[in-house]
């Protein structure tokens, strides 16, 4: 496997609140072309301390790739830190300009003086044209690592990096045939709610033992924990979709969505393919849960409303809870939860009722009714046979108030989701 | 200046598609210390490429932090790479396990025997406890550098950097008098909304010219563009109280927050300070604002409840929304804004109702209303006086349904702050 490394150049990026996003796309690309990304660093607009990152890099890596400091200002010096770093001086090259030059016909301009700096190339560098923007990049060799210059602006990087450099990495991945049928990298990625990221690793760790060649990364949240399986090694396809199979396995009652999935966007294919539609009554969660379910283009489709009830008087107006449940059992409570969840698809006349009421936080708490505690209501008319079928959960979560929303929100919709496994069906039919 | 480094650790941040943000607190808090952050890594689960991220690290830098890999799993390795970095060999530490023990108990939870690895620490590291979350962190001098391990999550990172290392940090500072005499670093952020990155440049740049020691930072979001002004050299805090004044004055109509705040928070301290209560009515913005306005603890003081009509039969139900109304204008149009902003207010008895209605996108545009089209509409009564008084806004939003989503939350609640300066006072008396 190559080893690859990436450099984020500005001070900006150290400074401005701001992060670099490049990295995001150039990881990709790499690992297209064969290369694991194995540190990424960013540093400021220092001569010195760009040069100094590209020395250590080249020592590791057999591809690194700077992005940013390719503009006209002063304070860009990645040219000259290259320069330094490689002991190739910086010659003008015709090429660099017309392309610069073309760009800027193209946008009814003329190079300024200070543009004329973006022509400036390391000796023996090949230079990368800017199909987006003016800044050209360049890419060279130097003590065996392949050298890439990127801009920093997000759009030419990409489009550099797309058309420049992803296939001559490829190329030179098919010219060394013993790399290509080596290894490469295949990555999948599994999405688990209700189950704690230590029950995972204990329930998955025979499966990545050392030497195994694959890689397991768990990343917990409160949207739950993900499982991440990276490949690296020979008929990588076919051993990763046995992974993965013995994965789900495992896991099945767990797993809510793969790859880029969204816990909404599985409950919205969901809703949408049964044909039912879903109001939602919220307390403790605010909003979240309709912001969330609005986030997937065509929600209106299955959604049909959603009432947060910060106050008493909101849910027995809207929602039709008694006011004698709610002084009897409080707002926060498995009667008042069940009684939401009916209001809001009795009143909306829709197929699914789903609420929420519980205590967030960081105040409101008691010694039996402490913060993190929710209850969660479902109710659903059942079309064949009369009646309707309704189910609550309590739970307890912690962490600070957005967590509890989002966890709260997450368990929410994954009740959503398991009934509608379950029963939807037969809500339907 | 001392000099910092952030290490962030977890294979995720390189292959996951996703970035470190724990870095961009870790930023601003060092710099609040006089540390200068000059590079930020990011490395995989691998303990020997950690373990040489952060000797590098500690040769260049007084201050080295790293984020993540403390966690209970067999991916977890920071605390045996700093071990095997600094020659500290590790040792279970009674206080680590007992922090963890407290928060599990709290969450009625027993520690796990895989949890029980958090509580190996370096032997001399000083053990930092975690009151969000059960991974201890810990902190050590080597080599004269000061080495900080930290959890990855966001939450538990934020809260034990501010309570456990900053202090620490300051006081190392006020002991070398020599160094904070000498320079430090002073970092203001203003958000603004309503206002272009472009104009804004045009109207600041003279004030940071070449020379001044100042670096100006502008960073455009759906939310608007955030402004920071850095100051490297001494007499900072004059030279800064001096141009943040400059800077107010320029910008005063759309500045609508400082530092951490947010629009949400001083929107909830202007209607708690009035006495002001409120009721939101969302269609394309599906519970964004809601969401957003719960953000805030105590927020149940001043919100009443959010209504997210996404049909039309919601707006005519718990809106009062003419039918006439909708079939003449349609959803999207002045005057259902103002009467969603109406109904709100009116069928939840409170002092003001806030609507959104548009058209988030991908579909659902026409030639006459397309995507991006949002109305805003206030309504508020008067309470000396009869009567009430309106607003609506009509804005045209561009970028994904998100963005869209972003932009009319954030112009609502704008629209809703710029109305209680001008006419809280005369809502409340």
């Amino acid at each position: 496997m190559r080893r690859g490394e990436i450099i984020a150049v500005g001070s900006e990026l150290l400074l401005g609140g701001r992060l670099d996003t490049n990295s995001l796309f150039l990881t990709d690309g790499l690992a297209e072309a064969g290369v694991e990304v194995r540190y990424k660093s960013v540093v400021g607009d220092e001569e010195a301390d760009i040069a100094a990152a590209l020395r250590m890099a080249a020592r590791r890596a057999d591809v690194v790739v700077l992005t940013g400091g390719l503009g006209p200002t002063t304070d860009d010096r990645t040219r000259q830190a290259v320069a330094r770093a490689t002991g190739r001086p910086l010659r003008r090259r015709a090429e660099a300009l017309d392309g610069m030059r073309r760009q800027l016909e193209a946008w009814g301009r003329t190079p300024t003086k200070a543009q004329f700096r973006q022509g400036l190339i390391p000796v023996g560098a090949e230079v990368l044209a800017n199909s987006v923007g003016s800044a050209p990049g360049f890419c060279l060799r130097w003590k065996g690592a392949v050298i890439v210059a990127l801009p920093g602006v997000p759009s030419e990087a990409r489009a550099m990096f797309a058309t420049a450099v992803v296939p001559r990495l490829q190329m030179e991945v098919a010219a060394h045939r013993r790399v290509t049928q080596h290894r490469c990298i295949d990555r999948r990625v599994l999405h688990t709610v209700g189950i704690l990221e230590a029950e995972l690793d204990h329930r998955l760790k025979d499966l990545v033992g050392r030497g195994s060649g694959i890689r397991l990364g768990l990343l917990a949240s409160p949207l739950g924990v993900t499982v991440s399986l990276t490949l690296c090694g020979a008929k990588t396809k076919v051993m990763m979709d046995e992974l993965v199979r013995r994965v789900r396995r495992r896991l099945s009652p767990y797993i809510y969505a793969e790859g880029f999935a969204t816990m909404e966007e599985v409950v919205g294919r969901q809703l949408a393919r049964l044909g039912l539609r879903l109001a939602v009554a919220e307390s403790c969660t605010g909003g979240l849960i309709g912001h969330r379910l609005t986030q997937v283009p065509g929600s209106s489709a299955y959604l049909d409303r959603v009432a947060v009830c910060y106050s008493n008087r909101a849910k027995t107006e809207w929602l039709g809870v008694s006011e004698r449940l709610l002084r009897k059992h409080g707002a926060v409570s498995a009667q008042v939860a069940a009684a939401m969840a009916r209001g809001a698809r009795v009143k909306s006349r829709v197929d699914i009722g789903l609420s929420v009421t519980g205590i967030a936080g960081p105040d409101g708490g008691t010694a039996q009714k402490p913060v993190g505690l929710v209850y969660i209501g479902l109710d659903a008319r059942r079309r064949r046979g009369r009646g309707s079928c309704s189910v609550t959960k309590v739970c307890r979560f912690h962490g600070p108030r957005e967590a509890i929303k989002l966890r709260a929100s997450q368990t929410a919709l994954n009740l959503l989701r398991q009934w509608l496994i379950a029963d939807g069906k037969a809500a339907r039919s």
